[in-house]
């Protein structure tokens, strides 16, 4: 699913998939911090809460003990992308029935996705009923690098401070805070937690915000060779949030896997590029054709079981720099949206 | 009308509608000062004029003896909102004839809207042929306090300078304007009123602008409990400007009426949501169906005749956050548009 | 084309196009550093590379050894709009299998596209196999003053640096930089060069970029008194790139003659607004009804003879201030998109 630690572990493929030197200077955390500042600046206005937690850390509430917003949310999405991409609201018509979208582009999708945006983190703490669970996504993942995919995209980063947005509605206990700070190599008080609770307008927001992050990710499964992936562009309709978390966590990947259309531009041969197009809308999934939250309670609740293909925009275009060519792959399915949404 | 004195004055909820401290802290006017400075160093780029009245007071004239610009508008449009929403250009074709569209959104509705936006304060002055007349919208309203709606919001600012918008080609004389300053707590040279006769290019756009505000007044007027609304997102198409005052008020407010549509969040019960959403749309009013400047006229130009329930966008989405239900009323009106514009 | 050295040079108006004292105030090369200065400040993020030339003279590569990206070519189009422009992705889904579109609006247009944007400098250096061609576009334009355009639009700019953006793969020689810096009466270390290759991301993203320029140009050569445009706002689908230098350049083209849309608000007598909008689309051409790369071939490469009423948008309104009446001209043209992009 979209919040995506229960999808496959990446498969270390290596080979070509090496950043250039340039890339390799590009700093995931470094490029938030103006827009935690600007979350921080205008946590009223945002109707975030920021505090700061018992080892120091700073903790942005964007929807657990306060409501947050529509633009903390798409604020927050574009940290998620590590600042390397854009992030707007977008009147887009071709689903009459839900006028509004969120449109994301990013040049340096790998990096933004898998680096930064992708929720691969397992952050856990302590036993049985007072355990602490969330995945973990954002730029601070870089930091820690404890994830094989940062072997496979050859990313690293290495900054003063590290941010990370949790899809949850706790801030991590202390000892897990120290332990995150040891990991990425900074003291306690120079990490960041945004919080976004799924059932939250901000986390909706963050979530559907994943339309191009998926693909990269599905595109890493389907070992398609992610250096190849110059640009990414993604629309999705914004996805009513729901109290239910599940019926919430539903809606998000729906928005994305029958309403999401992506446009990504790679490099390599036409060939591949058609058959990334082919493999790579949801509908190739076995599991495609329910609402999300249906498949999920059908599979009782174990993400394991779902197809990991799911996982994916519903519209796929394809363009083959080499070639010139267009392929296409998927279509926005309405009436899943519809059946999801209403 | 969206230029809205005339609407019937507001009336006292009181009740729970009371905002937290949090948003008691934001500063419409102090949020709109780096607006205002953009406008002043790009007045040439932006073909608006920027003179220092006889009290002191700033003047920045958007399209009275300067043509003033797209841009400028919806500047503007952002400085009524009180710097609490976005206001962007886009291609929203879901009106086929009119393919751009004004998209506004803001995470402080309430505030931006009835406490900023809202042309609600009657700025009068002398009497018989020289009486000047304008309503004032902007941040302003809410340093004078001057209106019942601040009650039933439970918000006022203070900030170091005030800023109004007015919808006329005339500047307030002098006299009037240090009125105003008393009433906002400041020296004359502490205001700045923006200048949009509603004939004008930016006029047009920062009344199309209200395709929200007008939705969250009328919320008011239906004695919805204002606090519930956490989230305003609208689109309506760019009118063409005309030179006659009744057509152009009529084709802005036909915009919104005809063919704007609204997506508003709220909390509290359900069937509220529902409710609204069923009462707000423009078609529930009585005078619905023709052109705005042909109701206007039928009225013989007394406002106080239009059924207020007109002044609300065309088709409204009403997301309940309490069940996660999206309920709508009323439907976009093409054909009215397209004689309102044409 | 779009690329447009090639199109006739412009008749010499003169008249009534004079340009106010403020507009002749405005500097599109002062109006464009912050831009620039994001380009370099990025120039990882963004895939483009900065070098320091043999006569000091800064260049931007986005596209030739370097892959470059959409973001910096959106950044590009504003850079050659002067900074008097907005240049955004949207997701306009009026052309169903392409739905990502470039909008583009300025309220200046006729410095922004004619005083700054337009492809009519000519750089020329040396002969033979080593001859150096490019057509110059971009601010820089504006200093030097070498063109009778300038003289139609009664526009000079005066600033400490000068910026152009090149159409080609290849930065200027050093004889010819020195030579343009003469011409601007700046060192040559206060030149800017952006390399955009037609083939490459950067490039299709700039000339698809010139839809509403292609308008303006077009009103001129027409003979529409410039200075009554107001405002240009424009839309055309993103073209795919193509390795081959001809069809890039034609998908680019055809992006705008068969996908484009613009709207223009005029000054001035109606009937002439009307003229203009039944005069402006592209289908009002001779060589209208083929994809553009069959066009340059059937005339075996030679420019002159494609008929220059080709270079314009599809589909046109133009707004009649005066009268408030939106006159309409051309319309999509779909099937000639896909045939062109496919």
């Amino acid at each position: 699913m979209l919040e995506s630690g229960t999808r496959g572990a990446s498969t270390t493929i290596g080979r070509e998939e090496k950043m250039t030197t340039e890339q390799r200077n590009i700093s995931v955390n470094r490029g938030v911090l103006p827009l935690i500042q600007t979350l921080k600046d205008n946590a009223a206005e945002l109707r975030v809460k920021v505090t700061t937690g018992a080892a120091g850390e700073t903790i942005i509430d964007a929807g657990s003990a306060t409501p947050g917003s529509f633009e903390a949310g798409r604020l927050l999405t574009e940290v998620c992308l590590g600042g390397l991409g854009q992030v707007r609201l977008d009147v887009g018509s071709y689903l009459g029935r839900w006028p509004f979208t969120l449109t994301v582009s990013t040049s340096q999708p790998v990096i933004a996705c898998l680096g930064s945006q992708y929720a691969g983190w397992q952050l856990t703490h302590g036993e049985g009923d007072s355990a602490y669970f969330s995945m973990g996504s954002g730029p601070g993942r870089a930091m820690a690098g404890k994830e094989h995919v940062f072997e496979d995209i050859a990313y690293s980063d290495s900054a003063d401070e590290a941010v990370f947005v949790l899809e949850t509605d706790t801030a991590p206990p202390e000892e897990l805070v120290r332990q995150i700070a040891k990991d990425c190599g900074v003291a306690p008080d120079k990490l960041t937690f945004a919080i976004t609770p799924t059932t939250s307008l901000a986390g909706a927001i963050q979530i559907v915000g994943r339309v191009v992050e998926v693909a990269i990710h599905k595109a890493h499964e389907l070992k398609f060779d992610l250096t190849r992936i110059v640009e990414g562009i993604g629309t999705a309709p914004l996805a009513p949030p729901h109290p239910d978390f599940i019926t919430a966590m539903g809606r998000t990947n729906d928005a994305v896997i029958y309403g999401g259309r992506i446009l990504l531009y790679v490099t390599g041969p036409a060939s591949e590029a058609k058959d990334l197009a082919e493999k790579l809308p949801s509908s190739t999934a076995a599991d495609y054709g329910k609402p999300f939250a249906e498949i999920f309670k059908e599979y009782e609740g174990d993400f394991y079981k779902i197809d990991p293909m799911l996982f994916s925009p519903a519209e796929v275009q394809v363009v083959a720099l080499e070639s010139g060519e267009t392929f296409r792959g998927g279509a926005i399915d309405p009436k899943l949206v519809d059946a999801s949404f209403d």
